[in-house]
């Protein structure tokens, strides 16, 4: 294999898979999905947006290798993540004789990825899914660990599946075409691996001190360490993968989908984690401020729009989460690079941290 | 435990649960979910007609033992299993407060069963089920052994997921209220577990020999059995339960959801199999006859409707299955109580079976 492709493998007993990290690999797409003993015809998903720049490359190069391609067209943004949307790829799907020894290709960003891969796991009771991320955010994240899903009116990604990719390929080159805003939400969630698990990260970033393959692989690394721990989410390890997602969460979706990308309001979410971990965590202040200026450096939010009352955001949380006695599991942080699960945080805890991301702050 | 419970356990490892069989074991819903460790909010999924006889019963029992209780009703019949009443019943849990926390109980025949079980399996991305089947059919099958799914247009349950209950309730009692074609249907399973397995199974049934709990019992261990073998459908095992099933599904397709139940097109599936076990596996013709007049007993059809070619069925087939250089694999029997997976079935095979359940034969 190209000696420039960096591998690294998520480790989960019969459902181990490579992850492939490197330039170009969507040529390469074919000859890696033979690695994984895949045969048969290819069901390629990927959105309009995506798709106009490199499905083609990809039809090419699973063709090349002698699959049979067929390519399934979502449009971009998170609104296709829904039942009606999996249904009409379902039906697709079956039209194009796709069946129990075929597989699927999501090709595009965390929405492809979710959405092609949820398919993969029902569709003939599950197919194979290989994943190819063409965002930050679905490189470093969403691509790796299995999780699938879609939304309903009541919140993101209350319907899915836990479907392990067979490999996942992540090709840096694609990255250059992200828009600005897209760019800088990935950088959400490698600054919470800096949080939660490697420091180093942090200053890394602010000094751009790794190329964008060393970046992702190490991102990757991190995420399928706490995923191999628990890989359905039981245990808590995985949990740990939440700092900053509790109130992002609320905040995506009482601001509406659509007016922050989930890394925008992950930000926010971890300022105001941080805040938390400071007033019950002991995470001193200059700890704090690293976490803002790093999420400043990329031109993430850190301030919350007027019209977003701290209520709102409040009662979503209450929504969502279970409280016992007034209290509910919320990860903070004690030092930077490492996270444990609190189960003593109050909804006045919650606030406190909130108010820090006010807009009437400074 | 009520002594007159019969328990039979699937055997799963990690994932095997038991089936309670026995008279009045709806009253006893509550203290069997506990025995499950469950606890929380139970969803109770059931249809119009089914809820309108059971459901009563069924939410005081779990209400006795401490379980918050809401209802879901679909709508009694195939075409409820949709992509459309999926998204509802999600959409409905969510509105009730159903979490990760919150389990389903699935009581009605197999529609409910396979509805509300990959509502369960793809809620939260999985929450347990309690099945509670209330026909013969879901009872002594489609309740065993975790396979759910709902149908596409192209074919029945070509979407849903491996997902096995966390118990099942068969409460022999229920099947009192079963319609005649109802009740007839639930034995064209029965009789197929005759033929691949227990051959004393026919005799029995024509002559009233066994009480329904012993019989359900019989079944769910002999269904049990194979699913044990091969959880995933993957080396072979299980694919044996299908006996009658490819031919029985191409009929029903072909002749429309609706025109027969189920187990109706399977007791045609199976005639047309025993024809071509005769004919290629060398079945003798006194067993094919005894299939048959088992068959016959249970005034499940024999004859395919005039309106219903040959070769729309061939056609179906070759559309849904594999052929490797003009052969399918086709499970057969060479003699009752066992079966196995012939691999050099031709399509002519298939029709020379066929030809033995058309309507211009005597």
């Amino acid at each position: 294999m190209d000696p420039l492709i960096r591998t690294v493998t998520i480790d989960l007993g019969p459902r181990s898979y490579p992850v492939y990290i490197g330039e170009n690999l969507l040529d390469q797409a074919g000859q890696l999905c033979r690695r994984s003993s895949l045969e048969g015809h290819a069901a390629l998903v990927t959105d309009t947006k995506v798709g106009a720049l490199y499905a083609e490359r990809v039809v090419k190069a699973l063709a090349d290798s002698g699959f049979k391609v067929s390519t399934h067209l979502i449009n971009a943004g998170e609104v296709s993540k829904s039942f009606p949307v999996i249904e009409t790829l379902c039906e697709d799907f079956a039209r194009h004789g796709i069946d129990r020894r075929s597989f699927v290709v999501a090709l595009g960003g965390g929405v492809v990825g979710d959405l092609a891969g949820f398919a993969a796991s029902i569709y003939y009771r599950g197919v194979p899914v290989i994943q190819i991320p063409t965002t930050i955010m679905a490189q470093v994240d969403s691509s790796i660990g299995g999780k699938t899903g879609i939304n309903l009116s009541a919140g993101k990604n209350l319907v899915g599946a836990f479907h392990q990719p067979l490999a996942v390929l992540a090709d840096t080159t694609t990255l250059a075409t992200l828009g600005k805003r897209e760019w800088n939400e990935g950088f959400a969630e490698v600054i919470k691996y800096g949080v939660i698990r490697e420091k180093q990260l942090l200053s890394d970033l602010r000094h751009g001190a790794l190329s964008l393959p060393a970046l992702v692989r190490q991102c990757v690394e991190i995420k399928g360490l706490f995923v191999a721990g628990d890989e359905r989410e039981i245990t808590g390890s995985r949990a740990l993968l939440n700092f900053g997602h509790t109130l992002g969460h609320a905040i995506e979706t009482v601001a509406g989908y659509g007016t922050f990308l989930h890394g925008e309001a992950v930000a926010l979410g971890m300022i105001a984690a941080a805040h938390v971990s400071a007033n019950r965590a002991g995470l001193p202040e200059e700890e704090v401020k690293e976490i803002e200026a790093a999420i400043k450096h990329y031109d993430l939010p850190t301030r919350l729009p007027k019209a977003l009352p701290l209520s709102k955001i409040l009662e979503r949380v209450f929504a969502d989460k279970k409280f016992v006695d007034g209290k509910i599991r919320f990860v903070v942080t004690s030092k930077l690079g490492s996270a444990f699960l609190a189960d003593n945080i109050t909804i006045q805890d919650l606030e406190s941290g909130l108010q820090a991301i006010e807009k009437s702050q400074p």
